[in-house]
């Protein structure tokens, strides 16, 4: 017996048909004697309509009255969910975020949860019933209905694993599983059976859109055992009801992974672009002069590149923005340009930022000059490089992103079954 | 200065226009310096997509379930209408009735409200704010949503003018108030500028649906002066924003009633069925043993007819009921027959009631004899009579209904401008 909290997202729940298939997957667990909470997200579509209408009635409006719009999507698919589940004799009821509650702050339209009262959900499993949760919301000190931004259904389900001591945490999505990348750039792509809190937080930030990144960094502080799985499988497969190794990625706590490969995956991010100030003054306070005003701006700033200057007095500093945001970042950047007191701005749009993420790389040398050798053989020009303890990134020409990214998958064997 | 509560309907919300026409509604009686909550439906049409849902998800579902569905309806309402008011320049926010609250009792989908805490709006319209208040819902003694039934906005906003003592409620709909008889079918029939509620209570129940009974009910008992009036008039045009004589219909006490009319109004009822038990034992407890089962059997019977026996033993009893309910009726008596005791049971479908009201009545008399001389002379047959204080209710072959509504609103002077 174990106690598992399964999470469904929008194409999950697109309709009642596939609300039924939903259904069919706790039924599963629930056969199986495990104590089981659901937290679901509205229908697909559903939360773009509502958004949209609150901007047509205004586009300033009032994120608490945006809250108590958007969050009635999730509010219906509860209750549909929970009505097909007492349809397939499963004692269910449905729980809005005010009624546990889950706790947030105050940030309307993108709250953080500050706690949820698990004791409630907790007494009821004992009594047999299945929780269905609407997921994405909370209720704020202001006693009014607090949203946790978009995609927050998967904090939702974190945060309430973390809650209740769930065993596993079940994100049921369009895919099934993690790949060491892209599977559309790599036919031989992989699917990982393990892969590490912080692997698997640098793949959701560099573009591996399966998980929101939040929702992995609260899964990492309290060591939720986190696996990506499809709601698009057949619920009865051999397998899916497997209660240690069902069909999909577990994210977890690196010394779960026995057999630690170097390199995991490879992230790519493309669209990019890179922003160089030339012979900035090299003193304490200059990058925050530069990145204070971007951010002030809403600018997100990803790569930054600052070499040691050659005498102490003037330097370099490379940065890369969205290409979107570029004419955005110069004009903010002009506007400083007497405050910070650079000689020249340079900028390129059309890169690609392609990544190499492994824990393992932390005791393995050589790791990064591989990759190095590897795009130089292809003729592959790199523009800048950033690297952390578990990642390398490297800005190239978005041209060659697609044989970057190939060339890379062979180099580290992650082309092997 | 005057409290008003407004109450718009699903047509009055449909989209985003309509809610802007609503926001300016809003806005003259907040210019004019009154303190105003509004309630408001669900979109037209919403509501019905949210049942469907739910008899999609099983036909035998949860009434709790069913509520946290349907109610998201009027929140997202609430929501866009506080929106627009702000974006107008009008300090506004959205209320659920969990949050107010609105609290009703545990019958979950028919629910009845038990207690308002009005403290929190009037303090805060003392702040110069309106309320926006989601209708057709409150929070259950189970703390989960209940809904009020089909058309509960009404009563929601009633119930509230109640409790935050309102000078008025004025309920917009799509009609501009309350006819002496239905216009498509008398085109002389003229809007009243005021009704008792007694009257209106008897209007409503014989198919005027401007209103819902309960909310009449209600109305009555709190002595809250009830405007039925348009939300598809222009906001601004000349009158709307009288205080003592909005354009539209009063409800109100009799007393206010100064030059009461003999006859307010003339109701009717389509496809009704009579059904008659001849020769039934005149005994205690007979009327019970038809009534009961039959009221078991959720079978809405309306008129009852029952003469003294010539002799002491024997009786003759006539009801009616909807048309669509006759086989079912007659199932049910055909079981009963033993228990029962009658030797006859007849049934004939395709009747109509046409019903005379009016609070003068009580003080005049001769009203019922100017209808039967009156329906004599159109050579309409009367099958049965049933009379109230202040109403006469006639039952008649149904397709004399339409002449039978036009000669007796002539009859009681009502076609005079």
């Amino acid at each position: 017996m174990a106690r598992i909290v399964m999470k469904f997202g929008g194409t999950s729940v697109a309709d009642m048909d596939r609300i039924r298939v939903v259904a069919r997957h706790v039924k599963r667990e629930v056969d199986a004697g495990h104590e089981v909470a659901v937290v679901v997200s509205a229908m697909s579509g559903k939360t773009n309509e509502l958004v949209g209408w609150t901007r047509d009635a205004s586009p300033m409006h009032d994120a608490r009255e945006y809250d108590a719009v958007v969050a009635s999507g999730e509010q219906v698919t509860s209750g549909l969910l929970a009505i097909a589940l007492q349809h397939i004799g499963i004692n269910a009821r449905s729980w809005q975020g005010w009624q546990i509650p889950i706790r947030t702050d105050n940030a309307h339209g993108a709250a953080r949860i500050m706690d949820i009262d698990g004791s409630d959900l907790i007494r009821r499993f004992g009594e047999g019933q299945v929780a269905v949760i609407a997921g994405f919301q909370g209720l704020g000190p202001d006693n009014r209905i607090a949203t946790l931004g978009r995609g927050g259904s998967d904090t939702s389900a974190v945060a309430i694993a973390a809650a209740v001591k769930a065993d596993r945490c079940d994100i049921y999505t369009d895919v099934d599983g993690v790949y060491t990348t892209d599977p559309r750039i790599v036919p031989k792509a992989r699917r990982l059976k393990k892969i590490a809190f912080e692997e698997m937080l640098e793949m959701a930030s560099l573009g591996a859109k399966v998980l929101q990144v939040r929702s992995v960094e609260l899964a990492m502080v309290h060591k939720v055992r986190t696996f990506v799985r499809s709601s698009f499988e057949d619920p009865d497969a051999p397998g899916m009801g497997d209660l240690l190794n069902p069909p999909g990625t577990l994210i977890c706590d690196e010394e779960e992974i026995v057999e630690q490969e170097v390199v995991t995956g490879i992230a790519y991010a493309k669209d990019e672009a890179q922003i160089s100030l030339r012979r900035l003054a090299d003193r304490p306070g200059v990058s925050a002069a530069i990145f204070g005003p971007l951010a002030e701006a809403h600018i997100n700033v990803d790569m930054i590149v600052q070499n040691i200057s050659e005498d102490g007095s003037k330097t370099d500093m490379t940065f890369t923005v969205p290409s979107g945001d570029v004419d955005k970042a110069l004009r903010v950047l002009d506007a400083e340009k007497d405050k910070v007191g650079f000689d020249a701005i340079q900028n390129e749009s059309g890169l690609a930022k392609v990544s190499v993420i492994g824990i393992g790389m932390r005791s393995h040398a050589g790791v990064a000059a591989s990759a190095f050798r590897a795009l130089a053989e292809k003729g592959i020009n790199i523009k800048a490089i950033t690297t952390s303890e578990i990642k390398i990134s490297i800005l190239i020409d978005g041209a060659y992103a697609e044989l970057a990214v190939r060339t890379l998958h062979s180099v580290y064997g992650l082309d092997k079954t």
